[in-house]
């Protein structure tokens, strides 16, 4: 498992970033706006700290080669800014009331503004950027960053747009629709951090194509991972109630049976997630149904093999500094169940 | 008059820059969204041609320096693409169903998909600046180009921020609030574009200051004359009818009238203003005090002396191109009613 006390200096030190970026564009006129986003960010006085996974992951892929992380902090302030800018969207989007157990940005401003804020946070994320002009890299190299940085949001907003399309019911996903959507969702911004970090750190491309590949089997394997929990999730170590199927969510285990359980169990899933909001009754005959068809082992395997991968690159990568090694490490196992 | 002759290659120029990044960053399984994208940009066969203000007049301002346009296009198709981005959310934002006499996106694909519409545009606005690369210059003036990109941007969701907040009714403006409020909103996006095509002209700071002042008071006159035409406006020429005093929204008329008018007459107005939704008598009568306080010429003084003050700046910056220079003139004095 993932120590706080290791990690701590560098999430904090990306919070002292991000919160430099507020000021810096901050006046008396607009100090109601700029408090959503640090209410949102999490950098307001009653806020608990988040986990940070992303930033993370970059400032150690940094570090990991380069020896030290401080130089990685503007790409780590913009990732976490770019991150928390789509979940600001994505809880209108959802109507999702709550957010790391407090009021989902929405329900304080009104929709109007917190699009708006939404907006401002992935400005403010690019604005993150420029101070690495400051610390010395050239313009060739942050140019580099920023295109990096825009071809990751823009498969960002694809990913986005198959969920909301699958979500809404204009298409019923297949594994492999399900698979391109959380690669671009989920895995491309991973991978856009862990090689930002890389590419701070060195100009070798292959090195920079191994951190990459990292990052992304990372990505792949902590969202089916992160799937999983939604439906078999121990409520006591996740803190909610697993309910994915309650609430006919496309994830892979369900995809899975939809494609290889036999026929009529095939029927009977298709009755659930079909017909009128499923009774615990109901989830518990699909578990029943996905078991049978050999889901839940398929995506267990399929979130191995990603682990796998991941752990391969890492190890191909030319890593340096064996400490952030070792605390990479940790991570891929914290973030994947045995 | 703007002849449309003059600036149709221009335009169309504009329009196949944009076209080319969508097309770049399209595949098959995004086709819909980026569907979206050519629509309310106006690029597909059903369109009605725009005004395009923003990209003409950088591309003016750089072809009044260089002699030529083409290098400057990735500016233009950005500013377009970003000010369209913020026309999407805008949309969302004040519920309004029609965009140039189409229906707005959000009314066909839900808000949902709409917002998410509205961050893949912005991306690819960023996207557009990166071809300048291609184009030959130098990562430190790409950089530079993006840095004055990023801040316009935070200036836009700033001023909307203004914006939304007024209109919502927590802030009643005051004259100065609300030119803040179009300073970020509408000013600093005009004067960005026109600050980029000089910027991607010249090194010359001295000249790139003279036009981003250009810009920005032209911004500020186009602002308030089009105010103006919301309460005086001829309908047969705006293909609106004058309706800001019916929709009680606070531009620098009203505002001026509220802070100078003869107390009764102030009393009136904010009856008017905070009572049930005006009638004809109400709006006539608002007229008459507005008239009786000045605030009509108060307000097309302003807007004139914005209007001289981007002469004079024209004048100043250096400008080469006579021809050019001729259509800036034009469109200055096409923006702003006598």
């Amino acid at each position: 498992m993932l120590t706080t006390t290791d990690l701590d200096v560098l999430i904090a030190d990306t919070e002292m970033e991000m919160a430099r970026v507020i000021a810096a564009a901050e006046d008396e006129r607009t100090a109601e706006l700029y408090g959503w986003v640090r209410f949102h960010l999490g950098l307001d006085a009653d806020a608990t700290r988040g986990k940070r996974l992303r930033p993370l992951l970059g400032l150690l892929a940094y570090q990991s080669i380069a020896g030290e992380h401080q130089r990685a902090l503007p790409g780590a302030a913009a990732v976490e800014m770019g991150h928390n800018f789509s979940l600001v969207h994505d809880d209108i989007q959802d109507s999702s009331a709550e957010r790391r157990h407090r009021p989902a940005l929405w329900t304080l401003t009104g929709v109007p503004q917190a699009i708006n804020t939404g907006d401002t946070l992935f400005t403010l994320s690019r604005m993150a950027l420029h101070r690495l002009s400051d610390l010395g890299f050239s313009a060739q190299k942050v140019l580099d960053l920023m295109r990096l940085y825009d071809e990751t949001c823009l498969a960002l907003c694809e990913g986005q747009f198959l969920d909301i399309r699958a979500s809404e019911g204009q298409a019923w996903m297949s594994v492999e629709y399900y698979l391109d959507m959380i690669g671009r969702k989920t895995a491309a911004l991973i991978a856009g951090s862990v090689k930002a970090g890389a590419m701070l750190a060195t100009d070798d491309d292959g090195v920079v194509e191994a951190y990459r590949r990292f990052g992304w089997a990372l990505g792949m394997a902590f969202q089916i991972n992160d799937d999983m929990l939604g439906i078999w999730g121990d409520e006591a170590s996740t803190g909610k109630t697993p309910s994915d199927i309650e609430s006919r969510k496309q994830t892979l285990p369900l995809l899975h049976a939809l494609e290889h359980a036999a026929e009529t169990d095939r029927a009977q899933l298709r009755a659930i997630l079909h017909g009128p909001v499923p009774t615990s009754e109901d989830v518990a005959a699909a578990r029943d149904i996905l078991e049978r068809a050999g889901s839940r082992q398929s995506s267990r395997g399929r979130a191995a093999s990603y682990r796998d991968e991941a752990v391969l690159q890492l190890r191909q990568s030319g890593v340096v500094d064996g400490e952030a090694l070792a605390r990479l490490q940790r991570i891929v196992g914290s973030v994947i169940a045995a």
